[in-house]
């Protein structure tokens, strides 16, 4: 039986590594296109298993090359090897997170990880949890937060609704989208506007704070953004920890996409002051290169989450202390083992191969953004601050760009808006990325917005 | 590369085939002995690979074989070799469920397997998406059934709060759990009594809205279950959708559990009435043998999703339909690719290969639950609805016989309570059980009584 899965999944893998080499992007087809190409319908009948390896091939041929070295699009890409036989191992041990009884190892696995990211957080008595995502962690510290500021809620939902919460306005839309979620209301989010590097501004965070409290207001939950998703900026979260502290605001501290940096000590200074906020958001599908989706929420305090999410359910929790059941801090119930392959990427790189790892991911991002800033021909929109390099070509759409590199299969990579002007942002998140990677899509660049004219 | 991958998973695959064949329960060990025997602790330095993989094999063989034929503990167990291969597939390919851009032909898929299910129920004009586990597609439900209550939530937050939900006492505690986290409040569920067979009792659902509308309180949600955590007991939904429909409550069908078995038309008329629902929530990693997470949330009418969780991320949702790009109709921003495997296993064994399994899975339960009926030692809970085959040993303790069969590597199977009697329940939903394996079930609990004496 598994020696079937193995023989099959050879097959696909051999595959997909040859098309990744041969057409690292992906020429885009539509839905009515892939339709043809593939059958994709299910029908009452069986299909035979060869064949369905067949069509999986055709599916993994025709899907988007994260792992190739023409996706700058996203906030992930590249893949650890080790990292991805852990996770395909995962699929094949198929335990759900909630118990010991069930999960037994895999739990001290998730407890091994979680500390060693408080740690460099200097959450010193700490904890935390895998979740499905950064905006769902996100969503776990807002929940927290609302509860801590109004200890009932739990038991006897939202009473009149005063609650106001704080973010920069380059932070990541889930902030906005959790206040709605969570019944706090999208509007009750202030969005605090940024300086001319994305970092939120201090002046008007407490401004804003203090006229809330004088309207009779309750200020509840601080946002910190550390690696905002379009310009990579880090707010300066020292400060914003001494406005938390002096006015009493939950401060949570959103590193989904550059809570990574941490691992190497020369970029430790931006997380100053992290250490004093209350939960902190880190996914490591990100900069630590493992499959998607491998997010956590750590807290300062150990028992918040158990306090906020704990459910009695005497047909689950039967045996064991809660302690070793994280079914009991989950804001899910069966849940995917998502630590494996981080442990096993980081068991492999070790703590000192994975600050090798950041320094090499930010000397891509400085080549490229030096290159643009080198050329004449394009303007680099500010200094990257992590891995995002955001810049355009004066005169050109940046969309326009974007899209025609997509469609004609080239380069897959995004734009994004900032103070009203788009431009292009590319992520430099895959360490196997070459110089020559990055000339060529600067060229590519260049070239589709010489076709556009 | 990929070939290394290739070569290191084989090697974890066929020791873990061996495994499951040697030891098909697993014996306990304590986390002291777990820390003991596997090096779990990571370093400054990095770890050989070649070690590393010898590591992955001992954390494999020390991991619960939910796929091995002495797993009745929990609401998944056994292995669809191609889900299997497909969800490893995935891990590889490495993809974001959020944009036509980045998912492509899997956005697709999704599609394919949510009309498929919303067929099955009747939503003719339904839509759904694939979310990280059956108590979040739950969530959803009630956020969308709280915001449409009152239309200004999503903006500005939940007003003095006055909503009630309704659920048996018997249904998962997620309803419950997200009543607490959405902002309703945990107390504002209403926990209405069951029947003897485990039903929601329909007199007391009416009594119980018509004094909360008396009371000046907004029922909003009532939560119908098709198959029940311990019994697996279906409600009477054709009657729960008349009640809902006369006073205009939001009707969710949580059909985690049961959902699967709308598949063979033998059971469909335990779902009869779920076509007038407004959302249910169907879990594939359950009945029908996927990996874990392949949760839906369905609803019957298109744009709900939408409505309720679109946030607008213009660095993000730039090319393309919103209806090509699910991430506006999620409640997560990175989503991991669950419907691959999903997709693969529905393709390859068709509809009918599906209601084959069903029954399959029936006549097992059906077979354990006769022999324990027939057993004078053993004493029957109840006639089985779906899967969950419940009972005791009289006069012993169900608690200490499932401790003792699990601390001893036996067997793994948990207990259940209901009406104040504990009792155990074992789930019959891995089709490779043999009758022999059942018979070895019943012969070791029996055995497990008497030493407990």
């Amino acid at each position: 039986m598994v020696s079937d899965i193995i023989a099959q999944f050879n097959e696909l893998a051999e595959s997909l590594l040859k098309a990744e080499k041969e057409t690292p992007a992906l020429s885009y087809r539509s839905p009515e296109e892939l339709h043809n190409l593939i059958d994709l319908k299910i029908n009452s009948e069986g299909f035979d298993e060869n064949n369905l390896v067949q069509l999986l091939k055709t599916i993994a041929e025709n899907t988007t090359k994260t792992s190739g070295h023409r996706f700058f699009n996203q906030l992930f890409g590249g893949r650890i090897d080790i990292a991805v036989v852990a996770d395909m191992l995962a699929s094949l041990l198929n335990i759900s997170m909630y118990t010991y009884k069930v999960a037994g190892v895999h739990v001290l696995l998730e407890q091994e990880i979680v500390n060693k990211m408080c740690s460099f957080i200097g959450f010193e008595k700490g904890e935390g949890i895998f979740t499905p995502g950064g905006s769902l962690s996100n969503m776990i510290a807002m929940i927290m937060a609302r509860n801590e500021a109004d200890q009932s809620i739990k038991q006897t939902g939202i009473p009149v609704n005063k609650f106001i919460a704080y973010t920069s306005c380059q932070s990541h839309y889930s902030v906005t989208k959790n206040a709605g979620i969570v019944g706090i209301g999208r509007q009750n989010v202030r969005q605090i506007t940024v300086d001319y590097s994305g970092k939120m501004r201090l002046d008007e965070l407490e401004e804003t704070i203090q006229n809330d409290i004088a309207a009779g207001l309750k200020p509840f939950f601080i946002n910190a953004t550390t690696g905002t998703t379009v310009l990579g900026a880090f707010d300066d979260v020292e400060k914003i920890a001494d406005i938390a502290e002096k006015y009493g605001i939950w401060l949570h501290v959103d590193g989904a996409w550059g809570g990574s940096m941490i691992l190497n000590e020369k970029y430790q200074h931006l997380f100053k002051g992290a250490e004093r906020a209350d939960s902190f958001t880190w996914d490591a599908h990100k900069m630590m290169g493992v499959p998607l989706i491998a997010s956590t929420i750590l807290t300062r305090e150990k028992g918040m989450l158990k306090k906020h999410f704990s459910e009695p359910a005497d047909y689950l929790f039967q045996a064991d202390d809660d302690f070793l059941n994280p079914g009991t801090r989950s804001i899910q119930c069966g849940r995917r083992n998502d630590v494996l392959k981080v442990w096993a990427a980081w068991k492999c790189l070790g703590d000192e191969g994975y600050a090798t790892r950041i320094d090499k991911l930010r000397s891509k991002a400085l080549y490229l953004a030096d290159k643009i800033y080198q050329d004449s021909e394009l303007q680099l929109l500010c200094q990257p601050e992590s891995l995002n390099v955001c810049f355009d070509v004066p005169e050109k759409s940046s969309q326009q760009i974007c899209d025609y590199l997509d469609r004609n299969g080239i380069i897959k990579v995004g734009y994004g808006v900032f103070k009203g002007k788009s431009f292009i942002r590319a992520i430099c998140v895959n360490p196997e990325m070459t110089e020559s990677d990055l000339d060529f899509f600067v060229e590519q660049v260049k070239a589709a917005a010489t076709i556009l004219d």
